[in-house]
């Protein structure tokens, strides 16, 4: 493939760089990303702590939480939970991202290395599709006021907070009372989450193109409890048992966590804005969920 | 509760009534309801055979098949399954359809027998919330051609037609490969039938609000299979393998069956028509759920 | 029922009684217990801290520690969970043990409140099956040596210790090796723990009976994982990954709790003593499991 | 390896052969087979149907039903289900068996095609593990006579006969009452078949050395049913119900079927003589499971 496009012609021109630091892998796709994209023209800001992995003369280096304000696109060379991180930090600025995997194929990051000039040229050239991928805000309101704000790209997990002990909550789903429940938590998850931890609980897949959210119960007490698909756009509200003698705990994407108190309320929604991720042309979801699970070929 | 208004004020006149045949508690409630819609001036038609189970002078006896074309509304006394006849019969005439339960909740009958006149009356008198229940179309292709056609307000399965024997097929998400798979069968479910069969196969709970289906795999030979929820607006194929010694079978709802033949193609997707089904002003998806599941209840 | 045997024909004489303190439920039971087990002329030792919760001018009040070595029976009264801090911590004095539940049927206290004297007779008078429940013992070893040591009647868990951090570690069962799992934890479970923790996690209950021993995996990372039924007197070991970058824990029966390093051995077996419980004569396994459970009664 | 050992010396001189008639990879390894014991001074016993399949001048050929009698030592070719067949209609002679697969691995057909010569060898000289594997039997009781009696190794299967029907029964463990049912069936398996049907079905995974068999219920209509681990030697019994409508069907390894009516009873229990398995002396249980169930290796 002969790509002679001027960088006037690509739909991109200012390109951010995110990625895990000090990652052999990783340190050399993002070089030959780098490299590739100065010699189509284009301009690129890099996250600041790739400093060390990246030879580059040209490229500016500035903090993540700074970047999304001056690039058009953003290419995360990672995991799946690369993608999360950037996904998370970036949604305010509404760029679109491309994910390159260092090994395996992940759910989000679909580019192979081997082929990360090829693809990244086509999707520079508008060769893409756009997948809009919705994101939850989880709140924690006590005596009324929000206390705390977070996002999760996959899921948000309530859970007891200390080992072995057990959470008690009241369920909610737009102000219907669904059902109290005694268990090790629950998780809130998006169709991105469902093949993450949700999967791991015994919760069903649910295709990107589903605007549905799944409530899976983690060890819930009683036997009849099940997983819970209901409308993306429900507001969840969990209120924690009056009487908790624990410290339970709200966690996104299992990173960011928040202490939670008797009586406190955390309402989970879809947030405003959705990460915009772009795939390459031959992106086949169903392929990858064969790879990443194990499932049969054709027959 | 006294109820004076004169027929023309109702939003529903010509009303049909099915049930289950010789059954005494079914039949008690269908002579309530009789009597109080002549007494409210309504024309009524009922299912023939029911003609042993109902004593009255005013009422037409008509085939059940015949029922749609002359009513503005179907009351469905019996069970869920009473309701998914009717559904599945009545479909091509979009009458909108009420349940009147004769024992417990259902999951679509949700009028308690005890409460059968004051809750009709308020439903002719426009005092509901309707609700649209999409059901699911399937096809069998051989060799080009449509050889049959079924529909399923909760489930289509396809199965080995033969206890004891696997059935290997390949399947097909809006033209896409997704799996091949040798299993005991798949089911193919709405929301609606989310809570039946698909349930004891381990799918989850789907609200009734998600416009999706699920599949889920009747014990898969492979451990990684699990249920897969997907936009209700796709269409579903499934492939026999070339090689099949068996007869597998589709089964729509528990009743209807079609006979496949190796290499047939099943084609599931969204009917074109959706049931319209009445609810009364007071109900409650969850707390149904709650007592059909046996979930606890508040703190 | 008249009892009129004297002290010396009844097969316990020196009884303990331990319970929840500050429970007016459990109160009333154990006054009644106390009046009646004097009235048949028996010796009673009381654990201290329910000193508040009785009248009594003729037992003596010793610390729980202590029970075991002064008694011929231990009188439980409370729930299933007051059993098993009973039982691991008398187990060395191989005293048997009879449950009396405050409220519903129990797994272990299997005598309701209201038939507490006619029961507790029977029982004096060797009317009774014995059961022998045995218990695990879990020892951590650090570098060769046994840094610590602990016994669960239900389950032992081993988890990450910290909320959404993933336990890798690898599994060797009479020193063949397993598998190697990245989960949320194992669950090694007796068959008496097989009916609480184990069964939230998808365990299968097993029968007091099987001499086995069950492994539930924790939200494992990989789809295959199932519960694994071994030999009750096989040895478990775990060792935790090298590069574990949190500090893991090993929990008995959710009670006592062991911090973990790197490298770490878990050994988990049978302890060489069992615990002996008493049932009256009319207990019958199953019939507490439909209720516990909600199973359906006959057709 | 060299093997000078005349046949006197050999602990197994009688061998019999049998396999999958007409499957070109079984017959390359049975005329191996063949050729190798011949060359040892063994005398050889083939099946029948395998007369097309073997070129031999000095075997005898007899039907598979006669081959108990004559050898002292069974090697079966082919997969599981070879052993499966073999080991139901050889029981009652008590002969070993020894499995060797004509792919990979099975879970009783444990030496590999490129290693028959070495093993069998190990085999006739002594070196290899016996295991007894108990099978289940199973017999058809209408108004109080035996009407029916087959055999499984794996698993023994009650279910409704016909597709979408339900199976209503009473299930009964050393004649105690446990519960009534509505299901699509139920599975008695040995440990030996738990990691088939049953493991599909989500039932656990039992390691040979426990004496216990599961049950695990098809589909149940309760969300409460779990799957039950109960000792080997219980004596299980399910009736149907009075009323049943359909013929339901009892079914040993997916092979034998016998039909029933209402108000049978199905009486199953470990038959007297178990399966005598030989393992060359590698054999590994867990690795067996590692590579057919797909898990992780080590870390």
């Amino acid at each position: 493939m002969t790509l002679r496009s001027s960088a006037q012609a690509l739909q991109f021109q200012n390109i951010g760089i995110v990625g895990k630091p000090q990652n052999p892998q990783a340190a050399e796709t993002i070089q030959t990303l780098h490299d590739h994209l100065l010699s189509l023209g284009c301009r690129l800001w890099v996250q600041q702590s790739l400093a060390d992995d990246l030879v580059s003369q040209d490229a500016t280096f500035i903090p993540r939480s700074e970047l999304g304000k001056q690039v058009d696109l953003i290419v995360v060379v990672g995991g799946d939970g690369s993608m999360l991180n950037a996904g998370r930090t970036q949604i305010q600025h509404q760029v679109p991202m491309v994910g390159i995997n260092r090994g395996h194929l992940g759910f989000l990051t679909d580019v192979r290395p081997t082929e990360v000039v090829e693809r990244i040229s086509e999707v520079l050239q508008g060769q893409f599709d756009e997948e809009q991928r919705y994101i939850l805000n989880a709140e924690v309101i006590r005596d009324g006021s929000v206390i705390g704000n977070s996002t999760a790209v996959n899921e948000v997990v309530i859970h007891p907070g200390e080992i072995s002990k057990m959470l008690e909550f009241e369920l909610f789903i737009d102000d219907q009372f669904v059902y109290s429940q005694r268990s090790d938590g629950l998780i809130v998850s998006t169709p991105t989450g469902s093949t993450a931890y949700a999967l791991s609980g015994g919760g069903p897949i649910i295709s990107p193109k589903v605007d549905a959210m799944v409530l899976v119960p983690m060890f819930p007490h009683t036997l009849s409890s099940r997983p819970i698909v209901i409308d993306a756009n429900s507001v969840v509200e969990l209120v924690i048992a009056q009487d908790s003698r624990h410290s339970p705990m709200v966690s996104c994407d299992g990173q960011e966590n928040m202490s939670l108190a008797p009586s406190d309320r955390i309402r989970i929604k879809k947030h405003p804005l959705a990460l915009r991720i772009l795939h390459p042309k031959n992106h086949d979801y169903y392929e990858v969920l064969r790879t990443k699970l194990g499932w049969g070929s054709k027959l």
